[in-house]
């Protein structure tokens, strides 16, 4: 990690520390990605059974996973998890549930009612990705929003073979359409159906390069689906000021590098004791980790940043935009109304990333790589849409009938003006007729 | 237009009969597109004003529009445009307001809050087409919001000469950074900044295929720029069934057809006769019109369809997903519940949907080309971004701690688990110390 004195650089190296680095493509991964999804497309099953065989090693016996799996699956994992899951399945729940809109309803002039309704999405596609570890997490952070937004079919795929955290959670949240399909090939039959695996509305979640250039490709489709957000490598940014206990951040900062090689860490404190206490604290912590290598790698490109003031710190922050930010600070609560770009927020020394990554009821789906700046934090509002509606009485119509009709003649739009006088000359005459 | 007695088709047919057509790309617009976006982020200015000078005939003085021109602008229009557009601003400003979220905060478990809040996307690009007529609504429903989410920087691009209309409601909006610029050229000076036009970091609005496809191409660019939605041909669909007044279903089924030969019109109906009226009634209407000849054009493609039911009439509109939906029926408002694939709704006979166009106060920027399934109605929330943010005290982070730590084993995360376990054991010892 280098330490850099934000003072001391000039705009541009200012601009280009915080650059995020360029996901090289290539062209053979949008190349290989879409051989897979027209093999999907015109083969179907067969496709994904020969794809999982190639990629994953394994032929399932079927691609859908059975409840009787389902169920063998939950009766092996542990009290303790079980207890776990279900305890961070609560908090998501109940944080979610709170998001749900009421309908909106105004008069905006008398007899013009206009509303705000929503509805689910009547299918969504949830991508687990597989890899050395299960991440039943993933499960919690799309399942349980889809599950109370009220989403009618809910597809899951993972590459085989799917741990049994996953099928207890995806069973936690009401899901039985289970695949065992991943990579591309798996976005491509959410996408586009197969005899077996229901085609879906949208696709969430996260997955490897070729899950995301897949995503990428089917959502530039109007035949395919929708997808949650661009995705990119994961990130940090920590606000620390002298009340900091380096510990934490460290123990923050290497939670983040863990994640992979091209995790992105920052720190940024007004305090250069704070920087270098920081940098010793990692390299006693990393000893302890498992993943200490790709915590390393990820460490390499990372930064401490020594800013002037906290205020600069947090305009760092904001023209940063990170998907995570730990705010550790004397009072962080001061700094919320000041943030502008970030994805999730982690307020004083009780709250590491962790927490939100697992637990504490926020969505661990979060715009990254710069996202931030357009992007939401994966909510309830992601699995359901927002619709309009306005019902106007005669009367509404006829006291805005003026209006529409200049308008429309500034429009030359002819026919939207006599959709308007049309009625308002029957309501004359139906006037004229009772008197 | 034809009329079909749905019963009466297979269900290939009925599939068919409701398929959008495809636009043709093709190739030709996309390689036309990215030259133009090219040649805008390399040679900037100069390039937007060779562009438009190819393109609109026109080469303006300046790109960017003085305040001056906009006060005189303003001078020489109506009283009564003046009137009209500031009743519509009114009411969208009214609506909009209305969608103005509050903080969401929730204790999940004791010592555990998650809160939701939301911010505006700093910079935001609105386009604004030009053609035969200005379309002041759409400054409207593009610039209301943006200036009620509280986006700092909006700028606005259309193609010389801009209409009074447009710059009058720039100026309700609050809106001064105004440049002369239109077509794919205007989404890249809006999408990488010049050295006149600010970059900004989402682009809204309507246009053209070859503005259509400059926005989808920026917004695959991580640096360039979001957009708001995908873009197709507009639509409505008709619910009636023999209460309505076959002359206002086709005035609204006109007021349609008008917008291009592309625009998509069908009215479902139990009622075989009013199917029949409504068809005479259009012939009788379209006489009268000056775009006669390109709703003619839409109207071929139209479909007049006869269902067993209202109940189908809804299966249908939900399996279609209109952009706007025009329910006139006995009871529309009992009609809502089921309405689950819409853009925007109008109830009852004096709801045409001309009123959303300009001024009931919802916007009609809305998903088409089936896009309803999955995105919303553009609103307010559009305009912003949703973050989450936790703040755990010691006791709540200790009582979550087990849930942490046990997911974080499963997902092999040490690091994960390490952020927790270092501060419970640091609370620990503080509390022996205590003692």
């Amino acid at each position: 990690m280098k330490t850099v004195v934000w003072q001391s650089l000039s705009d541009n190296q200012q601009e280009s520390l915080l650059e995020r680095p360029a996901i090289t493509d290539g062209r053979n991964i949008s190349r290989t990605v879409s051989d897979v999804i027209d093999d999907v497309r015109q083969r179907g099953d067969q496709a994904l059974l020969e794809l999982t065989e190639k990629f994953d090693g394994i032929r399932p016996a079927s691609l859908k996973v059975s409840a009787d799996e389902v169920k063998a699956a939950s009766s092996r994992l542990s009290d303790d998890m079980k207890a776990a899951l279900k305890q961070a399945y609560k908090n998501i729940a109940t944080f979610h549930k709170a998001q749900k809109p009421a309908t909106l309803r105004v008069e905006t002039q008398p007899g013009v009612v206009c509303e705000q309704i929503t509805r689910p999405i009547q299918s969504v596609g949830l991508y687990i990705p597989g890899g050395s570890a299960p991440l039943p997490s993933t499960v919690l952070m799309l399942g349980v929003p889809a599950q109370i937004a009220g989403c009618q079919e809910v597809v899951l795929c993972s590459p085989p073979p799917i741990a049994d955290e996953i099928l207890y959670v995806a069973e936690l949240c009401g899901i039985t359409d289970i695949y065992n399909v991943g990579g591309a090939q798996a976005i491509a039959a959410m996408a586009y159906g197969t005899r077996t695996v229901t085609k879906v509305d949208k696709i969430f979640g996260p997955g490897n390069a070729y899950v995301t250039e897949a995503k990428r490709q089917v959502s530039n489709d109007f035949r395919g689906a929708a997808i949650d957000m661009p995705a990119g490598p994961s990130e940090v940014l920590v606000i620390a000021d002298s009340s900091a206990d380096p510990d934490f951040i460290a123990a923050d900062l290497l939670s983040q590098a863990e994640h992979g090689p091209d995790s992105q860490v920052i720190l940024v404190t007004p305090d250069p004791s704070i920087a270098d206490r920081t940098a010793d604290a990692i390299q006693k912590q990393l000893k302890a980790l498992s993943r200490a290598d790709i915590a390393r790698q990820a460490l390499g490109s990372s930064i401490l940043i020594v800013a002037d003031s906290l205020t600069q710190c947090v305009s760092i922050s904001n023209h940063y935009g990170p998907e995570h930010l730990i705010v550790q600070t004397r009072h962080p609560r001061e700094l919320v109304s000041q943030l502008t770009n970030a994805g999730s927020i982690f307020l004083g020394s009780w709250s590491p990333e962790s927490v939100g990554d697992y637990a504490s009821g926020t969505n661990h789906v979060l715009p990254t790589y710069g996202y931030t700046r357009t992007y939401s934090s994966l909510g309830l509002a992601d699995f359901s849409k927002r619709m309009t509606v306005q019902e106007l009485t005669a009367e509404g119509l006829a006291e805005l009938a003026p209006t529409v009709v200049t308008i429309a003649e500034a429009e030359g739009l002819d026919a939207h003006k006599r959709a308007v006088t049309i009625r308002v000359e029957k309501l004359t005459a139906q006037s004229q007729r009772i008197k």
